[in-house]
């Protein structure tokens, strides 16, 4: 059986640490892969900014200086892109590898937030398909649970902690007591930062995986631009420290679900129970919670990044095309996938609201008054000693829309007792 | 695109909880697995002891009598088993499926355990496939995620908890400080139990799933008959407590490795570190971790039994077959399997001893003697007050080899100190 099919041939660009990984599978594994696939899977050529030496040998393999012309090249089958970039030559190479009628297997979750739709109909029209297993949750098979193993279900909510520095900063604040700017820096150093920090620490690159879980899990062409965004960058050692005396963790978890209201898709750092398994996620870990009518909640949990858990991602796809598996790029045919709503308003939730006051009498009265002004009632509230003139105040309140809660912020402003910004998060029942 | 082929015929065996809950996600979801599979999936015929009313619309679909007689019929496509019992008809209805061409999907976990193989080589031999997500961890898509996301790797090992009654057994003794067999017959009146209970508590059950996982981590012929099994019968809340005391819970914990010695599979019940993963497991939720050589660990979570999530599962396998993916029985061809070998001594670990001593000068000495005639060195010994005349001890071992923990227990029966059996239960490190 194994001998009746020619190998799958890929074409690899990019060779940093995902490429590096993938590489190693290809040579380590041939024999293991031979067999599960039905045939070889073969690179035949690769393309990088440098042939500078990077630890593996690619001299069986032919050497394209621009990833267009690895793209083109008619004797790959696969073009297995782990270049980054959502523009430029990704972009380029991407299309050009379609046009000629490639397969795509993909990393790149910045391309398909931004271009993820008309990419898709163009791999369509050609027959071919865009698989990106690595480029959500890294090594956790979440597309492929998606996609294919829940397929009988109408998912209800997707979860996820999708961004490993963010939740290792997070995790790190509790651990050590050390506050946000010294962990960004100490993330800076070890390296866990993209190029432009703001991709993680603004919740970005994590909003750019939760588009593409929202157009697998609901059939809509993905919107990124519709995702509610907002960083880690304000969360202060008060904050973590407060949540886990009410029983919290704080992370920055992605929400994607399908409401009478439309599609609420958020990434933002949110409250979770401490006890559960994502208010237990430590460190660099990712984790995605799938909830469909018949299954109910499934939990992944793995590792987000890394040369090993990536290149297995990429893999698993390649193996799927070996065997000639054909998924359409978002699970169904992108002509289908219909034109997402974005909800107008969010769910409501409870909140935790957390303010600096001025010391003076009736200060908190005041912002009590704003809160059932605004409709939201309050289930607790603590204030927890004095700085100075300055009193930390922490409000949790009952459940609340989010244009209340953006209304009772607003009424604070005008009562002349607010010290800096109110910090509001949302407590997310999970 | 989705009027260009066919649909996909079923014939459904077995119209128990699993049956009917197939039944409805076909019905209920027509619409949505026809945009996902490309074309509809449709339920031709069905087969059940009798035509009872079950709460379901079944007027639109031929009945059998006799699921043989359905599995041959040449309108359908594919014949899901959801009967049970690895003898009798499910056996000779899912042979006669295949005899005649049908590509198979089972529930049944039992069946594959004990005739994988054989029935694996006659799909094969018809260009057919049986798939069985089902059967293994009720809704998480596992087989899936380790015969495709991480085909890629090279599994070292696969580690869960995938018997909901004993989960919710032992859980339930910790939470309520109520005995074994109080829960017992608390699960049979809840309907929890199989016909057969000792297929829950015994362990067979969560072995049959162990034995299916062996085979698609490690290429290797289903062997159940090599799993060590051992039920939860003889745990005591002593046992419990203690664990708790130790900072560990009791599992009923299915191990499958690949080691130099060959390969270890074993069912029993385990203490894990109380705040792991694994160790966090509560009630009915089963739990796998599949560990690579590129991934690292993967922990799926979900439920493990129950009409929704076993139909999901099955719909999922379903919706593959009408999508065109075929993936080998056990993830590659059956005949490339390779013959098990059973690993002749287990993996070495630390051990939890539990026995009851006579209350006599030097008891306790003895015991330690034998530990270390047998090559085995303590950690930790607790001798928690005397109950009349027995004294209850625990002793933690440190890492020994399941050889001279056996030596050791054979040395105690000599010492004339000891008050009935002693329990040896293995520590994972998880």
């Amino acid at each position: 059986m194994t001998q009746s099919l020619p190998p799958l041939r890929l074409g690899i660009a990019g060779l940093g640490t995902v490429g590096r990984g993938v590489v190693r599978i290809v040579q380590t594994h041939g024999a293991l892969i031979a067999a599960r696939a039905g045939r070889r899977v073969e690179i035949v050529a690769v393309s990088a900014r440098s042939q500078k030496d990077r630890g593996i040998d690619l001299s069986a393999y032919a050497f394209e200086a621009d990833p267009v012309a690895l793209a083109q090249r008619p004797d790959i089958d696969v073009f297995v892109e782990v270049m980054g970039g959502h523009e430029g030559a990704a972009k380029a190479a991407t299309e050009a590898a379609i046009a000629s009628g490639k397969d795509v297997v993909t990393a790149n979750k910045a391309l398909l937030a931004h271009h993820g739709q008309a990419l898709a109909l163009a791999a369509e029209a050609k027959g071919r398909v865009i698989r990106f297993e690595a480029a959500v949750a890294g090594g956790i098979p979440v597309i492929k649970a998606l996609t294919e193993g829940l397929a009988g279900n109408a998912m209800k909510r997707v979860m996820g902690v999708m961004n490993g520095t963010c939740n290792y900063i997070l995790t790190r604040m509790e651990a050590t007591g050390q506050g946000y700017n010294v962990l960004f820096d100490e993330c800076a150093k070890l390296g866990y930062l993209e190029a432009d920090p703001n991709l993680d620490v603004g919740g970005i690159d994590a909003g750019h995986k939760l588009s593409l879980l929202s157009s697998i899990a609901f059939g809509t062409q993905v919107a990124f631009d519709a995702v509610e965004l907002q960083g880690i960058q304000n969360i202060l050692l008060d904050d973590i420290r407060m949540a886990k005396d009410l029983g919290y963790r704080i992370k920055l978890l992605g929400v994607t679900q399908m409401t009478g209201r439309g599609l609420e898709q958020r990434m933002t750092p949110c409250l979770v129970p401490a006890d559960s398994p994502l208010g237990q996620l430590q460190g660099g870990t990712n984790m995605v919670v799938l909830e469909g009518d018949s299954v109910g909640q499934i939990v992944m949990r793995g590792p987000g990044a890394g040369e090993g858990p990536t290149a297995s991602a990429v893999m698993g796809d390649v193996i799927d095309l070996a065997r000639g598996t054909r998924v359409s790029t978002f699970g169904q045919p992108a002509s289908t996938l219909t034109k997402a709503i974005p909800a107008k308003a969010q769910a409501p939730s409870a909140w935790y609201l957390r303010m600096t006051l001025l010391d003076k009498p009736g200060a908190l009265a005041k912002i009590a008054t704003c809160l059932g002004e605004a409709g939201v009632s309050i289930d607790q509230m603590r204030q927890n000693g004095h700085e100075g003139i300055h009193a930390p105040v922490l409000i949790v309140t009952h459940k609340a829309a989010p244009a209340d809660i953006a209304d009772a912020v607003a009424r604070f402003a005008g009562t002349g007792v607010l010290v800096g910004e109110p910090v509001a998060l949302r407590i997310e029942e999970v």
